[in-house]
């Protein structure tokens, strides 16, 4: 059988937003039933080249199917200025689980994007307010695009705020969704006054502070991914009903984990993990919370379930290119 | 720059065995000079289908040269009579250090015969008698035919005894290797009293006694590469010159990891690790040394060295083909 291969662009085009986010919701629900495998990210430091790649494998079962498979990501931060290439790229192997074949072999770039938009829709639709109508965006980077994409399909967003200090890339979202919302720029309290807001930063000072919300925000704090990085004052991290992705990656590299280390954030402060709302152990939004927050970090499962229907709507509109890599189809 | 994808075949052509063995020496070399990083192998067990996935990432600096990757394998024993699959599989990703790219997607499972067989030359060359003419298999699966073109770069290898109890496969192994050898058939203790032998078996009681050996057989334990199995009497692992390419890994899923958890073997039986002897830290073979054994259980480093030389080779020789995964060629 062969390996389906799957460029960026076949990934952008298979995988629709609304099957990547109950799938990504799914692999949270996994984790938090115990179904699911994910070992801790071996890291690999490359100091003389100031980057790291990163293995993340993964398995799920998620009742009525399950997935498996790895995705082997980098961070470079010169590639843009040295070598013109993104700073992070991925490449993800989607592996049957009974047999182990690589089913597909996919740019894990455009599907990180994915399946972090999912991410953040799937915790808004249980913290942010029902009706929520607008959303604002805090930097206008490539994982800004996806966070519209997904949120947009669980609430009736109408109106969006983007803030980004640099006008070009500000001006590309906006041009980019004026069709499709009423979208203008702002600064960042603007944008942070809308229902939901997604900080998608790489920033190390807090850049959104307590007054900046509205009287019921939903953040999704999904920016930070090493130490050092923080987002949002450590005020809104300990006033929020606080929901994580997973305890030992957001301590240690999410939103939260200088705070944490500080000691200024403990575990109680912490609400939560996205799973235990999945499946119900835990409340969402109740009336009369005021603001919400979500620490994304990102985890493997969520690559191996937007890997899987990625790789079930190439199959069904043909997209990709086949190759007997193993050499088992002779 | 797009990807170059290496099917089973482009990578028994392209990766010539006496490239293959120095570039492993060189991995074992920047183990022990500790100019390579190798995470602990991340595991994800699959009970209910009775098999495993293996996350090996590593990246190694030779000094003139330096390779990263990740290879994805797994081990499930079933496939062959449910499927009609390899029990091993595996998908080599070969990226570039400097900026992270995926410079090549290859079959796995070619590239660890050769690296495997890689490994038994290094330690041959330092461990067996210099005029080494003969040569015992014992096991004549897949992975032997590896050991033969391997051990027979790095000695004058004329007459070669193999050994197993699938006439089948022994009589395939002969009728593969007779214009090149004097090979024939032989019983275990014909095959064990070459001046150098290969275990390549997965037997969980040991098969080779201390009697079945040559007075300075220079023996390759390959089969052993989970808890419980064990190819060699325990007398001979204690009388041995003994080499291990790893300690944490060989005392827990190599040839000694049955005795060595039983407390019958400790380290200070252990000699030394391959890296040492390459190196010069310690010596390899000694006059009177009489039995030496290398313990390999394979090591991550292994595959990108392996994984380079068939990259070089297969662009050199414009062998594979090109895929445009991450979109960078926009």
């Amino acid at each position: 059988m062969s390996v389906l291969l799957l460029s960026s662009e076949n990934v952008r085009d298979c995988a629709e937003m609304s099957d990547v986010i109950p799938a990504v919701e799914d692999a949270f629900a996994a984790y938090e039933r115990g179904t699911a495998q994910m070992p801790a990210k071996s890291y690999i430091d490359l100091i003389e080249y100031n980057g790291d790649f990163r293995a993340m494998p993964a398995y799920m079962d998620a009742g009525e199917w399950d997935a498996a498979g790895i995705k082997w990501v980098n961070v470079h931060p010169d590639n843009p200025d040295d070598h013109g290439l993104p700073t992070v790229m991925g490449t993800m192997i989607y592996s049957d689980p009974d047999t182990a074949l690589p089913l597909a072999i996919m740019d894990g770039t455009e599907l990180t994007m994915k399946r972090t938009g999912a991410a953040a829709a799937v915790a808004t639709d249980y913290l942010a307010v029902e009706g929520a109508t607008s959303l604002g965006i805090i930097g206008a980077g490539v994982q800004s695009y996806t966070q519209v994409q997904a949120i947009s399909e669980i609430r009736p967003i109408s109106e969006i705020v983007v803030s980004d200090p640099d006008d070009k890339r500000a001006q590309a979202f906006v041009d980019h969704f004026e069709d499709e919302f009423s979208v203008r720029k702002g600064d960042i309290a603007e944008a942070a006054s809308c229902d939901v807001l997604s900080t998608v930063t790489p920033v190390r000072d807090p850049i959104v502070s307590r007054e900046d919300l509205g009287d019921h925000t939903h953040v999704n704090a999904m920016g930070a991914d090493a130490e050092g990085k923080q987002e949002l004052a450590d005020e809104i991290l300990l006033e929020a009903k606080l929901v994580i992705d997973d305890h030992a990656q957001t301590t240690h590299s999410g939103e939260i984990n200088v705070p944490y280390s500080e000691g200024t954030i403990v575990d109680d402060d912490i609400y939560g993990d996205l799973g235990e709302i999945v499946v119900g152990n835990k409340d969402g939004r109740i009336e009369d919370d005021s603001i919400t927050v979500f620490d994304s970090t990102g985890l493997a499962i969520q690559d191996v379930a937007a890997a899987r229907v990625t790789y079930r709507a190439a199959r069904e509109a043909e997209k990709g290119a086949e190759f007997d890599l193993l050499g088992t189809d002779r």
